[in-house]
C-alpha cells in the first residue's frame, strides 16, 4: 500500500483483458489444422451419403432436456437465460438434442431415413479444469428413422474410415456393445422397473469409469462407494457382492473369439428376453461389419456402455490405442476420441410416434491433439507460407509502397506493406517475427533507378551465421539482389519457391 | 374445448419442437454455399498477410462494453448470464470488442502491427423481424497497432478485392469517409465537449439513416424529430435549421471530382483543426488508393458515417449497387454488405497506452444472398453430387448390401444403403427424393448370377415421360443394365459421369 498513488489507481480502475475461465482463444496454427481435419471428416461423411445441417447455438431449454452425465440437479451444467417473453433459453450442451428438435420440426420435409452431419460448438456450465473446457467443438453424424442395426453398423464403419483417412490406420479400435445386453444384466440382478431408474444410472456410470478406475474401482462403485485419490467420495449403487460380480462379469465378457464372447454374454443375460435381443443385435452388427471388410477395426467389446442415459441399443466408442504419458507420468492408451449409440426415445419426445435414431460424435479438439501427437500430415504445415513484407523506407512515399504490394498480391503472392511507424531495423525484426521468406526494399536510390532490393531472409539467416564483421556483411550483402521493378514478381517467386 | 379429450391432453403435454424465435436452422445448400464463399474471403485476407484467430462466443460482460447502436439502456441488446463466481458473462454481439480483449491480453506475444481475421457467430438480444436474426455471422478483418491511414486504405482495397473475387466486379463501391471531418462539423455548430456527447450520437445516427429516410428525413431527425410511416416517433437532435443545414451540407459534399469534393469538405469544416486533419487523411487515403489501382472501386463519400460510437477516424461502407426490389415493390440498390473503420480507443480501454486499430466487417448472410441474386458461380452448385442408393431387396442379406455399398465407397463413390424398413416402391421413391443419379439392385436372381442391376434414375425419368403403359415399360426396361458385381464400380462411374 505504501507505493500506491495516482498511477496505481489508474491501473486498478482500468478494465482487465481476460478470456473467461474455461474458454480459450485459438491461433492460426490450430485453426488451420482443425480446418483441414474437419474437411477430411466431412469428406468421409459425404461419401456415406450424409448431408450437412446446422442448428443455432441457442435452443429453448425444455427442448434440450436434461441428459448431461454427472448432473443430477436441474439446469446444472447448462448456460441458461430467460427471454423477454419469459421462456427459458439455453446454450446447447451437445448436438444430439438440437438435432432431435430439428428433425421433429421438419419431419415431413425430410427424406427418411435421414442421414446428416454437423460440426459445432457446445457449452457446459461446469467447473473448468485442465483439458476441461466450457466451450468445445463436437462433430456429429446421425441417422434418424432407421430402426435397423444396419444404421449402427454403418456408424462404426464410418468412424473407422474417418480415422483411416486421418492417418490413424492401425492405431485405433471402434468398440461396439449394446445397452440391451446391459438391460438384461440389470433385469437379472433385479434392477428393472421405474423405481430402479436412479440405481441403474449409478451402475451405468460406474461401468463407464472402468478405464479410469479399473475393475476394483468399478466393484467399489457398484457396492458401497469409492474414495478417489483426491479424497472425493462417490456414493455407490449399493449392490451386494454377488450382484456386483455379475455386472463386472458382463464388462469382462470379451473372449478370444467373437463366438465365445457371444456365448459368454448369453450366459450373463440368461433369462432376460431383452438381453437376448441385445446379443442377437450384436451378432447381426458383427456379421455386417465382417462382410463389409471392417472386422479388423470394429470390434464387439462388452465393457463399453457410454455415460449418457438416453441410449437404447447399440453403443460405440472410438479409441486410439497408441500410448501417451498421463499426468502421473505413466504410459496409458490415448483413449476415446468419440462415441455414440442408438437413442430411439429422443426424437419421440416431440412426436406422437416413436422415431428410431442413432449417431456418432467426435470430440474435435481431442482428436486434433491426437493427430498432432502422431505428426499426421493432415495437420502438419497446414498454415500458409508467411507473407512477403514490403518495407516503408520513406514515409512520404507510402502510395508507392501500396503500389508495390498491390503488384505482388495481384500476382497471387501473399504480401503486406509494413504498417507501423518504426524504422528500418524494427521493420526487419517485424519481418523476422512474421517468418517472412523475404522483404522488398525501395529507398530513394532504388526508386531513382526504377529498382527494388529483395532480401532473402532464410538465406540471410544462414549467411549471418558464418559472417563475422559488419564490414564483411556490407561487402558481401548475402542473399540480397537488386532487380528492376518490372521483374520484382519473378524474383520474389523464385525465392518463395526455394523456401516452400 | 368441446373436442378436448385424452388425445388432446397427450398432445398438449408433448414437447413442442420449435427453433427459438429469431434463430434459424441451415440446410446443406446454404452451408455448402456459405463454406465456399468464406473460403474465398479467407483466401483474399491471407493474400494480404492477415492471419486467422478466433475467440470464444462468450466474454465477460464488462470486457464487451456497450457499443451497440440504438441501445441506450445498459445490457439491452445482449444475452447475458451470471457465472457461479457472480461475474457476468455475455454472448458477444460483434467480433470487434472480443478482438480488442484478445489483443490486449496477448499484447506482448503478437508481432505488431497485428493483422488478423475471423468469421464467427454473434448474438443480439433484439426483437426478431424479417431478415433480422438474433444469431448471425460476421467476417471481420482488423489491423491493430497501425496509426497510419495506410492501414485504412488497405482495408478498403481488401474489401474491393474480396468482392471482385466473389464475382461482383463492377457491381459495388467501397465508400470511405472520416469521422474527424464530422467532428469538425460538430465543432463548427457548437456540439463539441463531453456535455454534448449524447446529442452528437443522435446526429450520427440521423446521418446514418440517410439511405433509409432521405435528406428530408435526416433534416427532421436533426431538428425536432421524425414520425416514421409505422407511426414510431424518433426524437431529434434539436438543432436549429441553420446548424442542421450545415450537417446536411456535409453529407452532400460529394462533387464531380475528388479535388472539388475535398474543397467542399474543407469549406464545411472551416475553422476546425480536427476537421482539417480529417480531410487531409482522406486526401492521403485517396492518393494511396489511386496509386494501387483501386480508384475505380474505392471512393470518398461524405455521406458515410457508420452508426457505431467508437469510430475515431476513417470509416468505410461496402455497398452493392445492383437493383433489387424492396418490400414495397420499389427497385432499390442492394446496399451495404459490410463496413468498418478506425477505432483507436477500443483496445486502449484495457491498457495504459492508446492502441490504434482499424477493421472491416462483412455481414455473411447478407453477402451470401447477394451472391445468390447474381447467380454467382461461387455459390451455384456448391453441393456434392447426390449419393448412389443400394436398395435392400432381401432383409436377410443386409450384410451383402453392406459389402456392395462399401465397395462403391472404397472406390470413392458417394453411396448409401437404404436403411429404412419400406418395400421396393418406397425405396425407389426415397432415391428420387434424394435425387440419386442411380440405384443398385440385387435380388436373389441377380445374386445367384453374381450380378447387380443398375438403374439410371435421370435417364429413367426422361424415358418414363414417353412410355405409356406398364407392359411397354417392362419390355423396354429403359435406363437399366445388369452387370457382373465385379464391374459394378465401372458401370456406376459411367452413369455418374453422364450426370455430373
Amino acid at each position: 500500500m505504501a507505493k500506491s498513488g495516482k498511477n496505481d489507481d489508474a491501473k486498478a480502475s482500468r478494465l482487465k483483458a481476460r478470456v473467461p475461465r474455461g474458454f480459450v482463444d485459438r491461433g492460426p496454427g490450430e485453426l488451420a489444422a482443425a480446418e483441414r481435419m474437419l474437411a477430411e471428416i466431412r469428406a468421409v461423411y459425404e461419401l456415406y451419403g450424409f448431408e450437412a445441417v446446422e442448428t443455432p447455438l441457442v435452443e429453448y431449454t425444455d427442448a434440450l432436456g436434461k441428459f448431461l452425465p454427472d448432473q443430477d440437479r436441474p439446469n446444472e451444467g447448462v448456460f441458461s437465460f430467460q427471454d423477454e417473453d419469459e421462456q427459458w433459453l439455453s446454450l446447447r450442451y451437445d448436438l444430439t438434442a438440437p438435432l432431435a428438435r430439428y428433425v421433429s420440426e421438419n419431419f415431413e420435409a425430410l427424406a427418411k431415413p435421414y442421414r446428416s452431419y454437423r460440426a459445432g460448438w457446445v457449452f457446459r456450465n461446469e467447473k473448468p479444469g485442465p483439458g476441461r473446457f466450457r466451450q468445445f467443438m463436437q462433430f456429429d453424424a446421425d441417422t434418424v428413422g432407421a430402426a435397423s442395426v444396419a444404421a449402427d453398423a454403418e456408424m462404426c464403419m464410418m468412424a473407422a474410415d474417418t480415422l483411416d483417412r486421418l492417418g490413424l490406420a492401425g492405431r485405433y479400435v471402434v468398440k461396439v456393445n449394446n445397452r440391451k445386453v446391459l438391460d438384461g444384466v440389470m433385469e437379472a440382478i433385479g434392477l428393472s422397473g421405474e423405481d430402479e431408474a436412479g440405481r441403474r444410472l449409478v451402475v451405468l456410470r460406474a461401468i463407464d469409469k472402468l478405464d479410469k478406475v479399473g475393475a476394483e474401482g468399478v466393484r467399489a462403485l457398484l457396492g458401497e462407494g469409492r474414495m478417489d485419490p483426491s479424497g472425493d467420495y462417490t456414493k455407490g449403487a449399493g449392490l451386494d457382492p454377488a450382484r456386483a460380480e455379475r455386472v463386472v462379469a458382463f464388462t469382462e465378457a470379451a473372449r478370444a473369439t467373437l463366438d465365445e464372447t457371444f456365448a459368454a454374454l448369453e450366459a450373463v443375460v440368461a433369462g432376460s428376453e431383452r438381453g437376448g435381443e441385445g446379443v442377437a443385435e450384436l451378432r447381426d452388427i458383427a456379421a455386417q461389419i465382417a462382410a463389409a471388410g471392417y472386422a479388423d477395426r470394429v470390434k464387439v467389446d462388452p465393457s463399453v456402455v457410454r455415460g449418457l442415459e438416453y441410449y437404447t441399443g447399440p453403443v460405440f466408442e472410438a479409441e486410439l490405442t497408441f500410448p501417451v504419458t498421463n499426468e502421473d507420468g505413466v504410459p496409458v492408451r490415448f483413449g476415446s476420441i468419440g462415441g455414440g449409440g442408438r437413442y430411439d426415445g429422443l426424437v419421440g419426445r416431440f412426436r406422437a410416434e416413436p422415431v428410431p435414431a442413432t449417431g456418432f460424435s467426435i470430440g474435435v479438439s481431442r482428436l486434433l491433439s491426437a493427430l498432432r501427437l502422431v505428426n499426421s500430415p493432415i495437420v502438419a504445415g497446414a498454415e500458409p507460407q508467411a507473407p512477403v513484407v514490403v518495407l516503408v523506407m520513406d514515409r512520404e512515399r507510402v502510395a508507392d509502397y501500396q503500389r508495390l504490394v498491390a503488384t505482388l498480391r495481384n500476382a497471387g503472392i501473399r504480401a503486406e506493406m509494413y504498417l507501423g511507424s518504426a524504422g528500418m531495423k524494427a521493420q526487419m525484426k517485424y519481418a523476422d517475427r512474421r517468418r517472412s521468406p523475404c522483404v522488398v526494399i525501395q529507398g530513394s536510390d532504388e526508386r531513382d533507378r526504377g529498382e527494388v532490393q529483395i532480401k532473402d531472409l532464410v538465406e540471410g539467416a544462414k549467411a549471418s551465421a558464418t559472417i563475422e564483421t559488419n564490414e564483411e556483411w556490407k561487402a558481401a550483402r548475402p542473399a540480397q539482389v537488386s532487380v528492376p521493378e518490372t521483374t520484382m514478381v519473378d524474383a520474389v517467386r523464385e525465392i518463395l519457391a526455394r523456401h516452400r
